[in-house]
């Protein structure tokens, strides 16, 4: 019967998540801001440390558990994998929960480039049990930045300890990726409360039964606002709510659960406010600002959503390539002595083929996200407000992009690493097909893929009067000169500015036509944009990936091994700039001819 | 909770369907040739007919309840759905085990281009059920080739009659794309028969409870016979062999079942023959001839497996359409008053583009396997042996691209469908992701896609000096003159014929490469160039659609529906040359500069 899968999956390669902290960027450097002076790479590296090592030994082995057993729904309760008694607290125990938040809170204010790559290993070793933490950080975090100082001691305080766990409750039936249709009712009550009533659905971690109190961050409508996203305010709104000293129940009941595909191990669940008349919310910001300040903090959830897609990616291409490694079978298509021994696989060229481009896909997004997470710290933490003014728009750039990548090129890299395994990847006896499964969910969450490019072409690259569009090509400029200083193929640059300038003059006339009044026309192509700024975002971080690469063969002395990494670097960055970027200008030609067949399309043409 | 999936799905379109089989190619003509004398357009459309209501109100239901509850396997012995005791009955009344094959074996010989595109309908209704057919079809079809007429009587005939069902015994641990570490053993026994002891897996249909037999088709090799191909021989060997008259145990063992992904419907399993020492089997055919009658049945099977790609998009297709013209979500760009009322999702752009594309791969596929099915009539049945020699090198042909282009882009259409439901796709409570596990199979089964790659470019367009390639060349020129003489874009045509030039031309160059001793060079791109000559021929069957299309507007009086039908086609036909047929040129590029990143990565550079 078929073999098991290799027994230790390293997730991720330490080595290319040190080189991209490290060498592609100096994360070190981040330590001359204020906000990072307590920091150090020692004190990264004790961080990234404690985390791959738990994430390695301790969840790795639960995820196979976990996604066999998914939580059961039973007598109006939601119970989860047993395991998550004894997970969630060593997950806190990490600091997880508030490791870029500030002393204040009980944080270590850690940077976001270093806290994402290291949760990157959590999310490739147990991507549902991690889950719980990220919602729940992300409920506080809101608090934390709009609540008043009794919301902070009642609701976020036990959230960040670990005491209780948190949602963001925003998708309703007839209100996903709209959400100006959202219907639930927020009705001033006493104490400075308000009773709520309505429906959500699709909340992930919506109940469980590890901890004794869960805050919902719920999108809801205060009688008499006005429709549309202007009407809509921020509420938090416990499963339990205290009274007297002790918890009462808060009438939030959960009316069904999700038969998901994948992340198995966390619920998602309909979830209904205030049918016994007695659910209480408190309202979180300014009344009316509701989708603002949840969009303060979408860019952190749609950056840790890539990076899910990433960490998924990854560990499947990490099983792969093992597999291929150790799998026997056939002959190179020039070897016709059957009696010769078999290859393993790796050695055919096909399958080298796919395994480079898995590489380069996690890679490639793995920097992207990065990146992304250092201009993020830079907005927040930067010296000057000019520095984090232009790291802001970036960051708000970058973002759509950094969500959107992996969610899809990573699915492909999925799909591949189920391929490589032929036959056996076919079966659940392996687990590639079970992140396959997992992938899948982040084309859809935190604003589908056509979502995100609506954003990006309608909203991000003509932000600011282009100011966001110039600043991208500015870093672009920037590695392109490091590259060329560090010995890289000049032509590779060369390509690379090429296609940076077609995008801003494709851009700058989409824009145009937008101005002009024809919005069908500006967006038409929002998909083929969006492939097309990846493809080149990508390239250029596999551009700055070849200079850190070529910097490090100067510097020598990295022995076989050490120039192995540098060299498989360059052929992956080679890959990608030939393969992948020429793709560039066609799909920018595609996109200025304004092809029309979908828009032309009518429903009875079908 | 989650509205369940619109309980009625067309499968595929009637209206395509008709479309391909009467406009595109002229089917009836076939009706010239001797073989098929007996048939015309109205004994088409009765077998069609009663294929398309048995899949639609027997089939289709028994799909999600079999994919629920996959076979058991206890005691040894696998236990179908219960369903199937009364499935197997009505598809074998239907005549589908037959229904190509001549009288003499109680056929029809429907052409296969008819056969084929009825069957799509029973593997869109539920592929596992048809399964069964079609590997006893293809079981019992190798020893009618190949067999004697004891075996004919005492195999083939309850195969036929759907008494015992067949399969294709080829994969062993060790042995799956490599057949020729096969290593199963035969010796010769009494009365013309051989022992056989070996072990085979991944064995689909290897044993089921709802007919008293199964004879499994395998390859093994005679002692002493050489290494390598060349030392295979076909064997028949049935689970139970007759001996005085009854049914006796044969020592075949199902030592394991695969928890496959999708297929659920039918068994995947471990076979041993022979643990007792007393399993028997009869040679079918030539001893060391194994391979070369498999390969002849290869070319059907691979069209079987392509068909099912198509149906296996079709249906995920047609219901995330109903879904789409269902499903209200959002406004468009440009209305901002979200007192409006919702519009359902098909007017959003990006859900067209999803639609689209997914037309554009389920059509254009559903027409490339008419074609290939419409070449193996004619090759198998045509008039001249000129006109059987040249249909037989363009059914080679395409036969890999018609297999594996329904494989990798049907998967990106059912991954599509999956997207337009959003995160009611993300559950199992709609069946888009259980078509896409269904799909994902395809790639990987009857010869992966990378070895589909390998056979395209280093055997079928090399194939008789050139011959296929050039012939190739000939349709497409006649179908440029018919799309310029029914009024098709002139431009279409020409960007078709450059792209066919100059993959011709890219061919003839890697080919030298080849003769000159250089097959890593030649073989280098297989993967690239399998991509680029897909999207070439499907364009191909995207123009001869749009000629047809444009033919049955200029005929007029076909009232709105007929003129939406052929608006629909030329839509998608701009779609497919405007978007796709464009990356040839960049594909063709990308092979003639031989980049080689991928060649020259060693596995410790990953």
């Amino acid at each position: 019967m078929p073999m098991t899968a290799p027994a230790s999956n390293p997730l991720l390669s330490d080595r290319d998540v040190d080189f991209q902290l490290h060498e592609v960027l100096d994360t070190e450097s981040l330590c001359r801001l204020p906000a990072f002076a307590d920091h150090s790479r020692e004190t990264f590296t004790l961080f990234l440390d404690s985390t791959r090592r738990f994430a390695r030994d301790v969840l790795a082995p639960t995820y196979r558990l976990m996604d066999a057993e998914p939580p059961s729904f039973r007598d109006g309760r939601v119970h989860t994998h047993p395991l998550m008694r004894a997970l969630y607290p060593q997950l806190v125990e990490l600091g997880l929960l508030s490791a870029t938040r500030p002393v204040e809170v009980g944080g270590q204010q850690l940077p976001l480039t270093v806290y994402s790559l290291a949760s990157a290993y959590l999310m490739a070793a147990n991507l549902s049990a991690y889950a719980f933490i990220g919602l729940t950080a992300g409920a506080a975090h809101l608090i934390e930045a709009f609540g008043t100082p009794w919301l902070k001691d009642t609701l976020m305080a036990p959230m960040y300890s670990g005491e209780w766990t948190g949602t963001m409750a925003l998708t309703e039936p007839q209100a996903g990726s709209s959400l100006a249709d959202v219907r639930t009712r927020a009705t001033p009550a006493e104490h400075g409360s308000y009773r709520i009533s309505g429906s959500k659905i699709f909340i992930s971690g919506g109940d469980q039964d590890f901890t004794q109190n869960v805050v919902h961050l719920t999108l809801a409508r205060v009688d008499g606002a006005p429709p549309g996203t202007r009407g809509l305010s921020l509420f938090a709104i416990p499963a339990r709510r205290l009274e007297g000293g002790r918890l009462v129940d808060n009438d939030v009941r959960v009316t069904g659960a999700i038969h998901k595909i994948g992340w198995k191990g966390i619920p998602s669940l309909a979830l209904n406010y205030g049918e016994g008349g007695d659910c209480h919310g408190w309202l979180v910001g300014q009344e009316g600002k509701g989708l603002t300040h949840m969009f303060q903090m979408m860019n952190e959830a749609r950056i840790m959503v890539g990076l899910n897609g990433v960490a998924t990616a990854s560990v499947a291409y990490q099983e792969a390539l093992a597999y291929a490694c150790n799998r026997p079978q056939g002959r190179l298509a020039w070897e016709k002595d059957a009696a010769r021994p078999q290859r393993p696989i790796v050695e055919h060229a096909d399958v080298r083929r796919m395994l480079l481009r898995q590489k380069t896909i996690v890679e490639g997004g793995l920097s992207l996200l990065a990146a992304a997470a250092w201009y993020a710290d830079v907005a927040a933490h930067g010296a000057t407000p000019e520095e984090r003014e232009r790291a802001g728009l970036l960051v708000d750039l970058l973002t759509p992009l950094a969500k959107t990548f992996p969610a899809e090129k990573g699915f492909e890299a999925n799909t591949l690493a189920v391929q490589v395994h032929g036959g056996y990847g076919y079966s659940t006896e392996y687990l590639p097909e079970a992140w396959l499964r997992d992938q899948k969910l982040n084309s859809i969450h935190e604003g589908t893929t056509g979502i995100q490019g609506l954003d990006l072409l309608g909203r991000k690259v003509v932000a600011a009067g282009g100011a966001a569009l110039r600043a991208f090509g500015e870093e672009v400029d920037a590695t392109v000169e490091r590259a060329r200083q560090a010995g890289v193929d000049p032509a590779w640059g060369e390509a690379l500015e090429k296609a940076t300038r077609d995008v801003m003059e494709l851009t700058l006339e989409l824009g145009a036509a937008g101005m002009a009044g024809d919005v069908e026309r500006m967006l038409r192509h929002s998909a083929d944009y969006m492939e097309l700024f990846s493809v080149l975002a990508v390239a250029w971080r596999w551009l700055a990936q070849a200079a850190a690469a070529r910097e490090g063969l100067s510097r020598g002395l990295e022995g076989q091994e050490g120039r192995d990494f540098y060299e498989g670097k360059l052929a992956a960055a080679q890959y990608w700039l030939h393969t992948e970027l020429p793709r560039v200008g066609l799909l920018v030609t595609l996109c200025r001819t304004g092809e029309d067949s979908y828009t032309r399309m009518k429903p009875g043409w079908f």
